[in-house]
């Protein structure tokens, strides 16, 4: 039997996998990782902990648990990989079925011939072509070495001011990071909101809380030059003509695929700019697979390619190719949902599954819910959870899910992913049999209690109303809607709106009916808290006559907007 | 329109939902709410905490989280429910559909007609007909007043022995809380294992760890009886003839459903002694539903009759209920999948759907993984969670998942238990799209990683064994088995399992063949400290021509017997 020739160009996460998985299905095989760095399977999502202070030491990013460097040696010694590091591949002849590869440090050059190929060749921060971008100070992070850079800035102390360009996952957790470090922070975003994988009202109030820890968010405005003096960054100029004096930026406005290498190669490249795979994960050239960030793959619910460069995603996929290289194509990856999640000090943020607006995008007829409520009870310390669920009206079927807060938000979403995965409907999710106790959830679990809100809308049980069409009303004073607040005067003397509501408690509400509008198609709007209470005050309104009752839902705990107290 | 009377028995979890939901859906029906004692809505769940001193207010338990108690008068006025307390239902008289009661204070007696008839009078600890049990000192933990009792035990720091009677869920969490009182506890159950939701490997971890903490653990051990002076408990005498001291007993070997009042109006009681109803929620009486402790429900999986008296459930079927009293029936409860979860001491412990003995009981085909691995990378503060997924051999279908450790062991349950309401298989989980963020999970989360272990099983990759088999053989003296342990020398000095194991390290194996027997045909376990390692051992051995290789699952980490050191 010949020996199978594997070459895997790229050791950051899909390479490494596919190459390890390769190894296990074929122990006979040779397999060739090949990586231009000088590093191999770094825990590259791990950088801004490291930045930070969370830990330490930068050799837990580039070691096994048990403190062995993932170096070439240990590829060698424990999985019979060939590594090479330092080194680019810098053409594939597919018709000789070679590699052409160069050292990039001894400048020597060779080839490597391969059975079959994968390419996990990753992807690159995008570096706007903004004048000054090139000055001492703007960064980016996505390397070893822009951690070993931010990471020294910590430690020495020398930066007072950043600025974060771009407010998605990576830039907010560079926020995180650098503001842990003492520097202070503004982070830039030229979209009306942080974290696109939010709707916009759970954004808000992920930026409250930024606003709150002391980060600057400016939003809708984009940096449109980089100042420097002898070379060294000295403040941006944004697009509004803002100068902002600071000495150290972080480019991360996203990533593009590493799709050259394919593309010079004659692969078949997506819409997107990634390498197109089809469901073995092979490329348009039978021996050749690919993974990772350099690949566009296929979004679960809408069936439209897209681009998901989730480190999670690359070792899925890189098992899959494994598998398919070795035996045959035989494994199917399924595509994305586009899960996601990220700590921003004391919330978590994270969705799965398509927002309102991505839904609304695709033409699909939804229904959502915006729910507040604790993730156990108050007496085990709870934390709140802020959360948004959107479904198909027609089918009931779970399309997204978004939480933000203090509380257990990572369980709350991989429910939600699972949800979507086992194609759950709104009637199969109203009984859930999830794990209760105490310390871990209410007796109905945030998402249950989210499922049911969802059925009393979908049924007209319940009528709502988003905090942001009341913010609108608010902003453009529109007039004749009454907003009533359904809570008790002391809570009500700690923290209210000021939007003109009237303060009637529920349990005083039905003899105190008198004092509503005599109309009965007046427009009312009722909350509380959490807006529990304020259902029930629209359910005793509507028994009362009134004809246009809605829920503020979420209640005060999901209204982002200034509050009178 | 007549208004509908509704009356509810029970005022603890299944009733009050009930109540509520009815409201809510029927603003005119007369809601009655009959309860024995004098507490309503108590969150009875949490009265191991409050006895252990996790919250110091006794409030919490009856009170809304804005401070208002849970009385008659805020059912009246914020839900406009007429709850009567201190009232027990003596008799229904369902030809004449009118319920009779008696105030168990005043001893007036009255009767209330209806429409239709809630029971939820929940259920009742069992307790054994044990000489002595009547004694001062034993007692139960399922009603206020023995939170009170417990709690009070506590604050005066009288008791410095008590005993648990029974090793579930209420058993394990009442030892925990009077441990934290200070209480030196000795935990005695009939069964060879804690937590019947388990199965026994995984429930020795639990042991364990309880132990570690402090608390003795008797397994296949009952008492015999309860021993006293001047009608006070001193100690308990067990089956085995060994006498206890203690000053203080709690039983907790399981509840009854209280059925004794629908069994006397006719209702058709199930097999399990619960309360037989339709998916409707509905009693062999078309205008009487029942939900919560007192009923029986189905097994999801199984499709058999099941008690399963959890508080989740209760509030779920609660709605179910009520959704079908006042439309009509229409809504259907599922049924469950047994989920169940609780803290002990720095663990959790939880499982969802069938454990191996119940599925292999069910006459099912099943193949099963035990996995160890950390909840996140080491540099965030992981924690450990040991798990076992159960599938059905011939689809896939996830059947079972049990975690247990000191990790986010209740994000694994929720996961699993969506799982199998989704009726996901190994082929659909392969590839899950789950949140991950260093935070909150490993790139590939615990879960995926059993699925794919599983995924390697099924298809004949790895061969597996048990750490219980392992502990068998060495227990049995077994000769012929050859142990390679595949971790470094520096990990073999610090803890090891001493069972006759040799030391290679997996970078070493390669160029160490020659120390390995030199049959063939020699049974071979390897394993490491979570077993990967121990997986990649073992491919290199298979290469090499052996051709009885296992793998121990879970390493080192998931043997929970006695180690060398």
């Amino acid at each position: 039997m010949t020996q199978k020739r594997i070459v895997i160009i790229g050791g950051s996460a899909a390479g490494p996998k596919t190459a390890a998985r390769a190894r296990r299905l074929d122990p006979r095989a040779r397999v060739t990782l090949i990586e231009r760095g000088p590093d191999l399977s770094m825990a590259s999502c791990g950088y801004p902990y490291y930045v930070g202070g969370v830990f330490d030491s930068r050799n837990s990013l580039i070691e096994t648990p048990t403190g062995v460097p993932r170096n070439p040696g240990f590829f060698k010694n424990a999985k019979d990989i060939d590594a090479l590091i330092n080194t680019e591949v810098t053409r594939i002849d597919r018709a000789a079925r070679t590699v052409h590869w160069k050292n990039v440090l001894s400048g020597e050059e060779s080839s490597l011939p391969y059975d079959k190929l994968m390419i996990s060749t990753g992807s690159t921060p995008k570096m706007p072509p903004i004048e000054g971008i090139h000055l001492d100070g703007v960064t980016t992070l996505q390397s070893m070495k822009d951690a070993d850079y931010l990471r020294r800035v910590r430690d020495e102390k020398s930066v007072k001011k950043a600025i974060i360009i771009g407010g998605g996952l990576i830039g907010i957790e560079t926020a995180e990071a650098l503001q842990l470090a003492g520097i202070q922070i503004t982070v830039v975003e030229v979209m009306d909101q942080l974290l696109p994988f939010l709707d916009g009202q759970l954004a808000k109030l992920v930026e409250n809380h930024c606003r709150a820890k002391g980060v600057n968010v400016i939003l809708e405005n984009g940096v449109a030059s980089f100042l420097g003096e002898n070379g060294r960054l000295t403040g941006v100029k944004l697009a509004s003509g803002t100068e902002l004096p600071c000495e150290l930026a972080v480019v991360a406005v996203g990533v593009k695929p590493n799709s050259a290498l394919a593309r010079e190669a004659g692969l078949t490249i997506g819409e997107t700019g990634g390498i197109k795979v089809n469901k073995h994960m092979g490329t348009s050239d039978p021996d050749i697979y690919a993974a990772g960030d350099c690949v566009e793959i296929c979004n679960c619910i809408t069936g439209a390619q897209a681009y998901a460069p989730m480190g999670d995603l690359a070792n899925l996929q890189g098992r899959v190719a494994a598998d398919n290289m070795i035996l045959g194509d035989s494994v199917h990856f399924s595509g994305t949902i586009n899960t996601g999640i990220c700590k921003i000090f004391d919330f978590a943020a994270g969705a799965t599954g398509l927002t309102e607006a991505a839904a609304r995008a695709a033409g699909l007829d939804v229904e959502t819910v915006v729910n507040a409520s604790p993730d156990k009870p108050g007496f085990m310390g709870a934390g709140l959870l802020i959360s948004k669920m959107i479904v198909e009206r027609s089918t009931g079927r779970l399309l997204g899910y978004q939480c933000v807060g203090p509380g257990d938000v990572s369980k709350q979403i991989a429910q939600g992913a699972m949800a979507i995965r086992g194609q759950l409907t709104v009637e199969k999710m109203l009984d859930l049999d999830l794990p209760y106790a105490p310390p871990f959830s209410l007796a109905i679990d945030h998402f249950i209690a989210s499922v049911h809100i969802m059925d009393n809308k979908l049924k007209g049980v319940m009528r709502g109303i988003s905090t942001s069409e009341v913010r609108r009303m608010q902003c453009s004073g529109e007039k004749g809607t009454w907003f009533l607040d359904a809570r008790g005067p002391e809570e009500f003397e700690a923290m209210r709106l000021g939007i003109g509501e009237v303060l009637i408690p529920l349990g005083a509400l039905r003899r105190r009916l008198g004092e509503l509008p005599e109309d009965k198609d007046t427009p009312i709007v009722c909350f509380c808290k959490i807006s529990l209470r304020g259902y029930e005050a629209a359910i005793i309104l509507q028994d009362a006559g009134y004809t246009n009752v809605r829920v503020m839902e979420g209640g005060i705990m999901a209204w982002p907007f200034p509050r009178e107290k």
